[in-house]
């Protein structure tokens, strides 16, 4: 049996490679501009030295689950994921004004530092927002650069693109709900669990096995493209509970952000939107009072802390995360994938959703 | 002889009817996720609606120069170019804090608008900042979308993507060149043309009629490209003096752009650069207290476009804009293209360096 980590690391560190070797090749284009880029190609270095890569792991099981031959090439294709991926992440830390990103400051903030440190004109928060923004969409096109020099066949990529557009679409369509639900949701459990499947699950989970299956040849609407939809649509929403949890009861060594962030940043999680939906008014008292804080300190965590777990939410959500990694493991029983691919992708479940950081 | 405006409207109806079609299929998608997603639809569909479509007329030339037939996939693969445009206009505006583009407000504006007019949780302005990026986002992934789909064969797709990556790459390391030349550059002639060169003159012309080329089948090396890079090079940087122009001494009612805004946001121009190099202590006074003024009103505009005219900067820029606009015209003159081609780029020339707006 392939152990849980195992599932991840073997991936995960031929995708590294990968993006270091495109890094290479970027390298230069970039610095032909001028050596003032070298700042902006090492601040997305350092981002795309860390992360799961559970992305390109789901994307290349779903290949290899469709038949599809182990190689460079999938290899290349799966890790422009990364690439998209870390794009949005940058956009999504200037969004939330996040200070801290893979243990890390976040982009924004190592710009806006560079800016003050060296008494530049103008401000260094303006200076590291540009800065972000212009990054954060290099890495985004940079997606389509790795993907199509992936060495895979022209018919493969052909059928690929439409899943990558779609792909696309959707994780911006989740972003833009999760935008509106923070200035005008109605915070119930429903709203929060649509923000997910797109934002999430098909972001994270279903399209890149989706993508896989397309590559290899897979027609859509087949039993193998259902079969990925059942593995992960509730693996996807598994994942995202567990992000859940960690948001607010992670250890920042594990997580590489700060304690209760999702709190501080006031996130319309579907652990809150349970925690309010089982609150005493009490409970309910502490969670408004400290959710949205931007001072949130250490003492302010560890009341809403208690108050989250003491309305049993949390416990509810371990037992969802338990069903749903039940219920796609039980997907690929009858799923018409190499063995490989289903023990893979079974301790690629245990490995998204058993994490701590 | 084809009118310089009828060389650009010919090829531009037929990209605008390319951009609408390809919306009205993004809008399902998009409203899968959710009816909320409407309004952003409606906003870049509003912002897609303008524009003079000179990337995609490049790239249709340079695709009919290299005896590409007509017909619509090479528009619709133009016409991706548009989106690209349309995603760094809404990044760029961001950046910028424009509150104008297009004749309209800026998306960012847009949804600022749209959450204070509600009174939404949190800050207006954050909410506005997030949708730009959002929506940038979209766009920039979406001209993949449509590049694939455009009905072009297989082998010209592969052969035009890596010029297509190397355009953005390219005018994201124009646009931090930009960035970083504002917070920290010496506000030299040499810097301003570097940034030129990248951020506008080999993305608005030389690539898209490489774009065009490689498309058509044409290798890399070969006498047709160097002629469009001899054709593309000169005419760009005439393109953007002419820009520099009109952002000190333009009509808003033409250029959907407040008067004098590349002053009020301090832009570091060529025009500027040559001003500030001629001018004389009271001259250079004047532009020194008005520049990144963002308070500059009528008055002072009057007043610091008197001194620029007063250096002698805009007839030297003038001059400028003729040597080059004569010098790329006569790369064509020996190019190994079509005779309709060469009538055309030769009124596209004239018509992207002699505008109003």
């Amino acid at each position: 049996m392939t152990s849980p980590a195992a599932a991840l690391t073997q991936v995960r560190d031929r995708v590294d490679y990968a993006l270091q070797a495109f890094l290479g090749s970027q390298r230069d284009v970039l610095l032909a501009a001028g050596d003032e880029l070298l700042p902006g190609f090492e601040a997305v270095s350092g981002l795309l030295a860390g992360g799961k890569r559970l992305r390109p792991a789901f994307c290349y099981w779903g290949w290899r689950g469709a038949g599809g031959p182990d190689g460079p090439a999938i290899i290349n294709a799966a890790a422009a994921l990364e690439l998209l991926h870390a794009g949005a992440l940058v956009h999504d830390d200037l969004m939330d004004a996040s200070d801290t990103r893979r243990g890390r400051p976040s982009l924004h903030r190592q710009f806006e530092a560079y800016h003050a440190g060296r008494r530049w004109h103008g401000s260094p928060a303006a200076f590291g927002t540009g800065m972000a923004i212009l990054l954060g969409d290099l890495l985004l096109c940079w997606t389509d650069a790795m993907f199509h020099a992936s060495g895979l066949p022209g018919g493969a990529l052909r059928r690929g693109q439409p899943i990558l557009d779609l792909m696309r679409t959707e994780v911006f369509a989740g972003q833009y709900l999760d935008l509106l639900g923070q200035a005008a949701g109605d915070g119930t459990l429903e709203s929060a669990l649509r923000v997910v499947e797109y934002k999430t699950t098909k972001y994270t989970i279903e399209r890149p096995l989706h993508l896989g299956a397309a590559l290899a040849g897979v027609e859509p609407g087949g039993g193998l493209v259902a079969a990925y939809t059942g593995y992960g649509l509730p693996l996807g929403t598994a994942f995202q509970l567990r992000d859940d949890i960690l948001g607010v009861f992670g250890d920042p060594a594990q997580t590489g952000k700060p304690a209760g962030d999702d709190v501080r940043e006031g996130k319309h999680t579907v652990l809150l939107a349970i925690a309010r939906a089982r609150a005493t008014s009490p409970q309910a008292a502490v969670i408004d009072r400290y959710l949205g804080d931007p001072l949130l300190d250490a003492a302010g965590t560890a009341e809403v802390r208690a108050a989250i777990a003491g309305t049993g939410a949390v416990a509810e959500c371990e037992a969802m995360i338990g069903r749903r990694v039940t219920e796609a493991v039980a997907a690929l029983a009858a799923a018409p994938i190499t063995g490989e691919a289903r023990e893979a992708l079974t301790a690629l479940a245990v490995a998204a959703t058993a994490r701590d950081g």
